[in-house]
Protein backbone atom coordinates (compact mmCIF):
# COMPACT_ATOMS: atom_id res chain seq x y z
CA UNK A 1 0.00 0.00 0.00
CA UNK A 2 1.22 3.55 -0.90
CA UNK A 3 1.01 5.25 1.94
CA UNK A 4 0.16 8.83 0.01
CA UNK A 5 -2.45 7.51 -1.68
CA UNK A 6 -5.09 6.03 1.12
CA UNK A 7 -4.84 6.08 5.03
CA UNK A 8 -2.63 3.53 6.41
CA UNK A 9 -3.92 0.95 7.50
CA UNK A 10 -2.42 -1.83 10.09
CA UNK A 11 -4.66 -4.52 8.66
CA UNK A 12 -3.05 -4.78 5.44
CA UNK A 13 -0.03 -6.74 5.58
CA UNK A 14 1.17 -4.87 2.38
CA UNK A 15 1.08 -1.21 4.60
CA UNK A 16 4.20 -0.36 6.11
CA UNK A 17 2.19 0.85 9.44
CA UNK A 18 2.03 -2.69 10.14
CA UNK A 19 6.15 -3.01 9.75
CA UNK A 20 6.36 -0.19 12.26
CA UNK A 21 3.70 -1.62 14.65
CA UNK A 22 5.96 -4.69 14.55
CA UNK A 23 8.74 -2.74 15.79
CA UNK A 24 7.16 -0.50 18.31
CA UNK A 25 5.37 -3.75 19.42
CA UNK A 26 8.94 -5.64 19.62
CA UNK A 27 9.61 -6.86 23.34
CA UNK A 28 13.34 -6.04 23.09
CA UNK A 29 12.68 -2.88 20.92
CA UNK A 30 10.85 -1.60 23.84
CA UNK A 31 13.20 -2.54 26.40
CA UNK A 32 16.18 -1.10 24.23
CA UNK A 33 13.90 2.17 23.86
CA UNK A 34 13.08 2.56 27.65
CA UNK A 35 16.27 1.83 28.65
CA UNK A 36 17.92 4.98 26.64
CA UNK A 37 14.91 7.17 28.04
CA UNK A 38 17.61 8.63 30.63
CA UNK A 39 20.05 9.01 27.83
CA UNK A 40 22.77 7.68 25.83
CA UNK A 41 24.28 4.72 26.67
CA UNK A 42 27.03 2.15 25.92
CA UNK A 43 26.45 -1.24 24.16
CA UNK A 44 27.66 -3.21 27.60
CA UNK A 45 25.29 -1.11 29.92
CA UNK A 46 22.43 -1.95 27.08
CA UNK A 47 23.55 -5.72 27.65
CA UNK A 48 23.72 -5.12 31.39
CA UNK A 49 20.68 -3.57 31.76
CA UNK A 50 18.06 -5.81 29.99
CA UNK A 51 18.22 -9.65 31.86
CA UNK A 52 17.86 -12.06 28.88
CA UNK A 53 18.76 -10.79 25.97
CA UNK A 54 21.72 -12.06 24.04
CA UNK A 55 24.76 -10.40 22.32
CA UNK A 56 22.55 -11.34 18.82
CA UNK A 57 20.11 -9.96 19.55
CA UNK A 58 21.15 -6.68 21.22
CA UNK A 59 22.61 -6.07 17.89
CA UNK A 60 19.62 -6.70 15.70
CA UNK A 61 17.59 -4.81 18.04
CA UNK A 62 19.64 -1.73 17.93
CA UNK A 63 20.60 -2.24 14.14
CA UNK A 64 16.50 -2.11 13.42
CA UNK A 65 15.76 0.76 15.85
CA UNK A 66 18.79 3.01 14.01
CA UNK A 67 17.66 1.78 10.47
CA UNK A 68 13.86 3.15 11.54
CA UNK A 69 15.47 6.29 12.76
CA UNK A 70 14.35 5.99 16.42
CA UNK A 71 18.10 5.78 17.72
CA UNK A 72 21.43 6.83 16.81
CA UNK A 73 25.06 5.06 16.89
CA UNK A 74 27.32 7.80 18.07
CA UNK A 75 31.24 6.64 17.90
CA UNK A 76 33.51 9.44 19.91
CA UNK A 77 36.86 9.86 18.88
CA UNK A 78 38.15 8.75 22.10
CA UNK A 79 40.88 5.96 22.44
CA UNK A 80 39.52 3.46 22.49
CA UNK A 81 36.93 4.72 20.45
CA UNK A 82 33.62 4.75 22.81
CA UNK A 83 30.19 3.83 20.70
CA UNK A 84 26.91 5.28 22.79
CA UNK A 85 23.29 4.88 21.59
CA UNK A 86 21.30 7.50 21.91
CA UNK A 87 17.18 7.87 21.25
CA UNK A 88 16.37 10.66 18.11
CA UNK A 89 13.45 12.76 18.62
CA UNK A 90 11.38 10.44 16.77
CA UNK A 91 12.55 7.52 19.29
CA UNK A 92 11.81 9.94 22.42
CA UNK A 93 8.33 10.96 20.67
CA UNK A 94 7.80 7.12 21.85
CA UNK A 95 8.30 7.06 25.16
CA UNK A 96 5.21 8.03 26.53
CA UNK A 97 3.20 5.63 25.22
CA UNK A 98 5.70 2.43 26.08
CA UNK A 99 5.60 4.28 29.43
CA UNK A 100 2.16 3.43 29.16
CA UNK A 101 2.64 0.12 27.97
CA UNK A 102 5.20 -0.46 31.05
CA UNK A 103 2.58 0.70 33.16
CA UNK A 104 -0.10 -1.38 32.04
CA UNK A 105 2.33 -4.74 32.28
CA UNK A 106 3.33 -3.57 35.66
CA UNK A 107 -0.15 -2.74 36.85
CA UNK A 108 -2.08 -5.37 35.73
CA UNK A 109 -0.01 -8.46 36.48
CA UNK A 110 -1.77 -9.72 39.60
CA UNK A 111 -5.20 -9.82 37.31
CA UNK A 112 -3.49 -11.25 34.11
CA UNK A 113 -1.86 -13.95 36.74
CA UNK A 114 -4.83 -14.54 38.38
CA UNK A 115 -6.51 -15.14 34.76
CA UNK A 116 -3.96 -17.57 33.89
CA UNK A 117 -4.15 -19.41 36.70
CA UNK A 118 -8.13 -19.54 36.34
CA UNK A 119 -7.22 -20.85 32.72
CA UNK A 120 -4.68 -23.21 33.52
CA UNK A 121 -6.98 -24.78 36.31
CA UNK A 122 -9.92 -25.91 33.73
CA UNK A 123 -8.34 -27.07 30.53
CA UNK B 1 10.18 -12.38 40.84
CA UNK B 2 7.09 -12.61 43.33
CA UNK B 3 5.25 -9.71 42.53
CA UNK B 4 3.94 -9.14 45.81
CA UNK B 5 7.58 -8.64 47.55
CA UNK B 6 8.52 -5.80 45.20
CA UNK B 7 8.00 -3.42 42.35
CA UNK B 8 7.67 -5.42 38.66
CA UNK B 9 10.63 -4.85 37.00
CA UNK B 10 10.48 -5.19 33.35
CA UNK B 11 13.95 -5.35 32.59
CA UNK B 12 14.05 -8.90 34.83
CA UNK B 13 13.14 -11.67 32.44
CA UNK B 14 11.73 -13.87 35.43
CA UNK B 15 9.29 -11.14 36.39
CA UNK B 16 5.85 -11.63 35.04
CA UNK B 17 5.08 -8.02 33.86
CA UNK B 18 7.66 -8.75 31.07
CA UNK B 19 5.26 -11.77 29.91
CA UNK B 20 2.56 -9.60 30.25
CA UNK B 21 4.51 -7.04 27.86
CA UNK B 22 5.07 -9.71 24.93
CA UNK B 23 1.13 -10.36 25.11
CA UNK B 24 0.26 -6.39 24.62
CA UNK B 25 3.67 -6.08 22.52
CA UNK B 26 2.91 -8.98 20.15
CA UNK B 27 1.87 -8.15 16.93
CA UNK B 28 -1.25 -10.28 16.55
CA UNK B 29 -2.64 -9.48 20.07
CA UNK B 30 -2.94 -5.98 19.16
CA UNK B 31 -4.39 -6.48 15.62
CA UNK B 32 -7.12 -9.06 17.22
CA UNK B 33 -7.52 -6.65 20.64
CA UNK B 34 -7.98 -3.86 17.67
CA UNK B 35 -10.49 -5.47 16.17
CA UNK B 36 -12.76 -6.39 19.03
CA UNK B 37 -12.90 -2.78 19.92
CA UNK B 38 -16.16 -2.14 18.36
CA UNK B 39 -17.42 -5.19 20.00
CA UNK B 40 -17.95 -9.41 20.16
CA UNK B 41 -16.68 -10.99 16.36
CA UNK B 42 -17.14 -14.33 15.07
CA UNK B 43 -13.86 -16.56 14.34
CA UNK B 44 -14.14 -15.67 10.77
CA UNK B 45 -15.04 -12.51 11.03
CA UNK B 46 -11.79 -11.90 12.69
CA UNK B 47 -10.02 -14.40 10.15
CA UNK B 48 -11.19 -12.16 7.68
CA UNK B 49 -10.71 -8.59 8.86
CA UNK B 50 -6.64 -9.33 10.11
CA UNK B 51 -5.00 -9.94 6.30
CA UNK B 52 -2.05 -12.68 6.58
CA UNK B 53 -3.02 -14.00 10.01
CA UNK B 54 -2.71 -18.07 9.51
CA UNK B 55 -5.60 -20.19 11.03
CA UNK B 56 -2.77 -21.29 13.11
CA UNK B 57 -1.69 -17.76 14.58
CA UNK B 58 -5.58 -16.69 14.90
CA UNK B 59 -6.16 -19.62 17.22
CA UNK B 60 -2.51 -19.24 19.21
CA UNK B 61 -3.75 -15.79 19.48
CA UNK B 62 -7.19 -16.33 20.90
CA UNK B 63 -6.45 -18.66 23.39
CA UNK B 64 -3.28 -16.11 24.41
CA UNK B 65 -5.61 -13.57 25.05
CA UNK B 66 -8.53 -15.48 26.71
CA UNK B 67 -6.04 -17.48 29.21
CA UNK B 68 -4.37 -13.76 29.82
CA UNK B 69 -7.76 -12.41 30.74
CA UNK B 70 -8.28 -9.96 28.12
CA UNK B 71 -10.90 -11.76 25.92
CA UNK B 72 -13.62 -14.08 26.77
CA UNK B 73 -14.60 -17.30 24.38
CA UNK B 74 -18.72 -17.35 24.30
CA UNK B 75 -20.62 -20.34 22.39
CA UNK B 76 -24.02 -19.35 22.13
CA UNK B 77 -26.52 -22.49 22.31
CA UNK B 78 -27.52 -21.96 18.55
CA UNK B 79 -28.16 -24.13 15.58
CA UNK B 80 -25.03 -24.62 14.70
CA UNK B 81 -23.74 -23.47 17.74
CA UNK B 82 -22.27 -19.63 17.20
CA UNK B 83 -18.70 -18.86 18.84
CA UNK B 84 -18.11 -14.99 19.44
CA UNK B 85 -14.80 -13.64 20.68
CA UNK B 86 -15.07 -10.55 23.09
CA UNK B 87 -13.09 -7.88 25.12
CA UNK B 88 -13.42 -8.48 29.11
CA UNK B 89 -13.29 -4.94 30.93
CA UNK B 90 -9.21 -6.08 31.35
CA UNK B 91 -8.85 -5.94 27.74
CA UNK B 92 -10.74 -3.11 27.10
CA UNK B 93 -8.37 -1.23 29.70
CA UNK B 94 -6.03 -1.78 27.04
CA UNK B 95 -7.72 0.00 24.55
CA UNK B 96 -6.52 3.47 24.58
CA UNK B 97 -2.93 2.34 25.05
CA UNK B 98 -3.20 0.07 21.61
CA UNK B 99 -4.92 2.99 20.06
CA UNK B 100 -2.29 5.03 20.93
CA UNK B 101 0.34 2.83 19.52
CA UNK B 102 -1.72 2.30 15.90
CA UNK B 103 -1.67 6.38 16.20
CA UNK B 104 1.69 6.19 16.30
CA UNK B 105 2.31 3.57 13.74
CA UNK B 106 0.53 5.10 11.49
CA UNK B 107 0.89 9.29 11.97
CA UNK B 108 5.14 8.27 12.15
CA UNK B 109 4.61 6.24 8.80
CA UNK B 110 7.00 8.92 6.61
CA UNK B 111 8.79 9.16 8.54
CA UNK B 112 10.17 5.64 9.70
CA UNK B 113 10.08 4.92 6.04
CA UNK B 114 12.11 7.77 4.92
CA UNK B 115 14.86 6.83 7.65
CA UNK B 116 14.64 3.35 6.10
CA UNK B 117 15.32 4.76 2.87
CA UNK B 118 18.37 6.66 4.23
CA UNK B 119 20.24 3.51 6.42
CA UNK B 120 19.56 1.22 3.12
CA UNK B 121 21.30 3.80 1.07
CA UNK B 122 24.50 3.88 3.22
CA UNK B 123 24.68 0.18 4.07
Amino acid sequence: MESKDVEPDLYDRRCGSRQVLDRIGDRWSVLVVLALAAGPKRYGELAGRIDGISQKMLTQTLRGLERDGLATRMVHATVPPRVDYELTELGRSLLTLLAGLRAWATGHLPEVEAARARYDART
